[in-house]
């Protein structure tokens, strides 16, 4: 299989790609242009030359010119300069070019996949897309379901949405037809699992009493005081599942964060402690998530382990609905895919990746764990990922994926999924009837379409883009590690620590003055240099080195950074005292940071700038 | 002041604006391209030119150039030709195009609005655009609160959110610090007005008790089976209504369906008896929703008359949450507005619209009520409004709108709206905390702040083009009802009808063979006619007339229909018989059917087309 070479990929840095760029929106205009003058060309244009001279007509694009130079000059002093490799901030980085050019020349049609009707030509791309989505994921594409969201929040509400409807289908139907369910009682139907469920529901839509099924369940009688029992999180959630529960009506008191290790996963033990406990109480256990790239840490959560542990409770009559919140690390499993779309061995990994050059033999990663985590994936019910995030698409892009498609039925208006007419595929008449929003831009569709069609999901296609970014968060991580302590500009010295091991492509780290053990003192040394590397300081245009940072509390994340103070010399009395820890933190998404370029001239500038920066904001004395 | 030349916001059908469009597109992208190459332009360029030119870099140009030439062809087979004044479907038409340009360019700098670190060039723009919205809606920016949502289901959903969540606000005081609501029972506290509510959360925060209040209402508990009361939404609603109350946890049994008459308004006789009737049960009314603009219809409902009624309910003691899904019908209140953005006097409104040749004469467009509706549109608690829909601008923008911006401590995360450090106007640090959605395209809040910059909210602005949309609709409907009668092709003779003379612009029809009886012969000519006119047929690019089409049940829509039926010689017993009508939907936005151009010459060509389709698809016999 033909590889794709990456750099093909961006305008870059520098522009490099600026003549492609153009020239392509150039001709996808020009293809649109014709496209509305050979509709019907015997229609007359509606507007005359002579109009099109005169004063008010020139004064409106005049004035159309003043208001876009506004907008340009906006946007060119404030924005964030994602596209170079001087920012590791946020989960961001210069975007595909097919992607943007697709997403420029679709506008021009404005399609709306919200019904067929209006998106007749976006609509097969956003089923073709969930596909694609689902079998990165392990999916069966003809059994599963996916389609494309605003973001990862809606992703995550849907899986919410999901589970929370489905743990109703067994006590509705216990009210309308309880012979389908004979001698199971309650604690029983709440602890169903999901295949069951929805073979369940099949058998109510042979009966034709599904609608009234539905009816009962938890969509038409509304939430009824936490009987659908608790959702288990881990504490490295992202704030959109704190919204969930609001929002679904569920509420924070069916919310339970399990604890983070010092790997800032899940704590096995903890998770099974809580269910455990909950089962005593005979509380049911409504869903479990786990985060696979989580946000403020890049930590993924063990998968397996969580896959195997529900196997076991499903041994003793207990389960739940498994979602996992894969947002941001959940295009990687595209690096454990090969051509055909197949798993890679554990044994073989390793190999394919230095020989084909996708990560460098320098970088350890992938662990087993996280080689298994991104195996067992397939196991969950329902996953959100982000096309917008390690898809290097233009936002918005979010998608939600799930198992089994028969599971739309849970929320969906219509009696069973409805074909558009006259259409021979799998077209949907009205997608909005299955899904969150309504309506949507087919563009962001035809963004993420082609960007698979010019990068496959597979190690040959996203797999190099995103190797790239193991690439250089491994070999960040491994400098920060050899480097450990330093002298900057100001004579004093001072330690480096990183967070953990990335588990992804996320560098979380921080400084502290050699001997400090004042965590008050840490922290604003902390928030001091990203004042100076981020908008605080003026437009971002003028720093020479763009982060982010990120806090951790007691109240939030327990005692999972103790070890991580301990590297930097701080003790454990100053955490329960400050009650804060703050770090930088460092998306590493551009695939503009390889070892056999820029890597090294890079960190040496990196250091160089940091050197500098904490003689600038470290107290005088 | 200045107007607007319609024209020249436009492509137009036959891209009459191509040279604009094309010219500023390239400059939008010179600008992007060398704000990328001066940012620090001593770093060295991420590729060479000898690699450029090798065959693996090349290949990659080449597979991209494939892929969107695959893409340009799905979208110009089947798109729908919104430009084009055959068009008369759904609520599209051609966009704007500063809102395109605008759109296009800020896509390459890919700003994400869901947090200011993500977005400082266009997190500022969303704040200019929420109170330029709020201000259209009548609201005072300076203590209203307004964002852009990816389209009008989630603001709807908002808007269930915020009177959810408020609803439940004084029973948490009850629980957390009585002494704040002495006096009042359950009752009462379920039927407080929206401000008191916010004045006791003011309260609330002064006492520095407002955390635990909140962890007491709704989205702590979760909902409890019921207790906030029903929600009241007219027969005509959006589908979006139905999934809100499934989304919201509030289930389907609280929602209750208001009759509409026989102008697919809401009726207020049905609307106050069930109020009463709850009122009598103590069954608390957690809202009511008025629809400006029903997508099916273009009915608006009596907005003025919900004011009043709610008043009057308030005097005994009675209130509820009050919202307006005006996601269709919401850019129309631009033109009852004068340059300083005052409401216009009823009785001066004909004459400007006249003279401004906003509205020709011949149009009697607005009744007093539809004034007085839109006049009281400032009295709802909070709006929903669809810049992708009358706001001409691409795909996806809606907005939701809150009269008192204190509502939205009521579903954030945060104690109070927190600034974004070190700016001094009212940026939110994390926007994404205060709105249902997370990660949200900067590019569309671009859009919309450079198309009101263009085409101010005004009725020299937005009030020319939609001006021209419901001149159109107003001669569509008075075409229709003068000619009554007319013979087909095939020598038999029709009539047409029209479902009401429009509230909006848009005109629901159908045709009817003179002297049938049998609805279910009429229906199937209807959807015969539809087949016609839409993808049904094959690639909408060949058809000569392109419009949607809808279906009214009894289930749905009572007896609303019988007077359409009677119009068309249908007797009411045929409807309680076939339980269906269908019909043709035009809405009519395209800008480029004004009455002293092309009106005329379009009417007789849309005749003519139907006379052959009527001919081509009723039975031969």
């Amino acid at each position: 299989m033909e590889k794709v070479n990456v750099d093909a990929l961006f305008l870059g840095p520098k522009s490099e790609n600026e003549q492609f760029l153009k020239e392509m929106i150039t001709y996808m205009l020009d293809e649109h242009i014709h496209w509305r003058k050979d509709f019907h060309p015997e229609d007359k244009p509606a507007m005359t030359e002579e109009e099109k001279r005169s004063k008010n007509f020139q004064d409106t694009l005049m004035k159309t010119k003043e208001a876009l130079d506004e907008l340009s000059a906006k946007l060119r002093k404030s924005s964030m300069p994602w596209f170079s490799p001087r920012y590791l901030g946020h989960m961001n980085s210069d975007v595909l070019m097919p992607a943007v050019i697709a997403y420029v020349a679709t506008i021009l049609y404005n399609p709306n996949n919200c019904a067929y009707e209006g998106a007749p030509a976006t609509t097969s791309l956003e089923i073709e897309v969930g596909k694609q989505l689902a079998a990165m994921m392990g999916y069966d594409p003809k059994t599963a379901w996916g389609h494309i969201t605003s973001g990862g929040h809606v992703a995550n509400f849907e899986g919410v949405w999901f589970m929370r409807n489905m743990k109703s289908i067994p006590l509705a139907i216990k009210k309308v037809k309880p012979e389908l369910i004979k001698g199971m009682d309650e604690w029983q139907l709440l602890n169903m699992k999901s295949k069951d469920i929805l073979d369940l529901v099949a058998k109510t839509k042979e009966l034709n009493i599904f609608d009234e099924v539905r009816a009962h369940s938890v969509r038409g009688t509304g939430v009824q005081d936490g009987q659908l029992g608790k959702l288990l999180v881990p504490q490295s959630k992202h704030y959109s599942w704190t919204k969930s529960v609001d929002i679904l009506g569920i509420g924070q008191d069916s919310f339970i964060n399990i604890q983070v290790n010092d790997k800032f996963r899940m704590d096995m033990d903890h998770l099974k402690e809580t269910i455990d406990d909950l089962i005593s109480k005979k509380i049911p256990i409504m869903g479990v998530v786990s985060v696979v790239g989580s946000t403020e840490e890049g930590a993924v959560d063990e998968v397996y382990k969580v896959v195997e542990l529900r196997k076991e409770y499903e041994k003793k009559g207990i389960s739940f609905y498994y979602h996992i919140d894969a947002a941001y690390g959940g295009y990687n499993r595209s690096i454990f895919l090969d051509d055909k779309g197949d798993f890679i061995k554990y044994e073989d990994l390793k190999k394919v990746l230095h020989e084909k050059g996708v990560v460098h033999r320098d970088i350890p990663w992938p662990s087993k764990g996280i080689y298994d985590s991104y195996k067992e994936m397939e196991q969950a019910d329902s996953i959100t990922v982000d096309p917008h995030k390690m898809g290097y698409v233009p936002y918005a892009a979010g998608a939600f994926l799930a198992k089994d498609k028969r599971a739309t039925d849970l929320v969906s208006y219509f009696a069973a999924y409805v074909f558009a007419k006259g259409m021979s595929d799998e077209n949907p008449v009205l997608l909005g009837s299955y899904i969150m929003e309504g309506s949507k831009a087919g563009a962001t569709v035809a963004a993420v379409w082609t960007a698979n069609k010019v990068v496959p999901l597979n190690v040959d296609g996203y797999g190099r883009i995103i190797g790239r970014s193991h690439e250089a968060a491994g070999r960040f991580y491994n400098s920060i590690v050899a480097l450990d302590v330093f002298k900057a500009e100001n004579g004093k010295t001072y330690k480096i620590a990183a967070l953990t091991q990335p588990d992804f492509n996320l560098v979380a780290f921080t400084f502290n003055e050699l001997g400090n053990t004042s965590l008050e003192k840490m922290n604003r040394l902390t928030l001091a240099i990203y004042d100076r590397c981020s908008y605080v300081d003026g437009p971002v245009y003028y720093d020479k080195f763009i982060t982010s940072h990120s806090e951790f509390t007691p109240e939030s994340y327990g005692n999972a950074p103790l070890s991580f103070l301990k590297k930097l010399g701080i003790p454990a009395s100053e955490y329960d005292k400050v009650k804060s820890v703050w770090f930088l933190r460092s998306c590493i998404l551009t695939p503009f940071l390889e070892h056999n370029t820029s890597y090294q001239n890079y960190w040496d500038r990196f250091l160089g700038i940091m050197k500098k920066i904490i003689a600038d904001v470290a107290p005088k004395n």
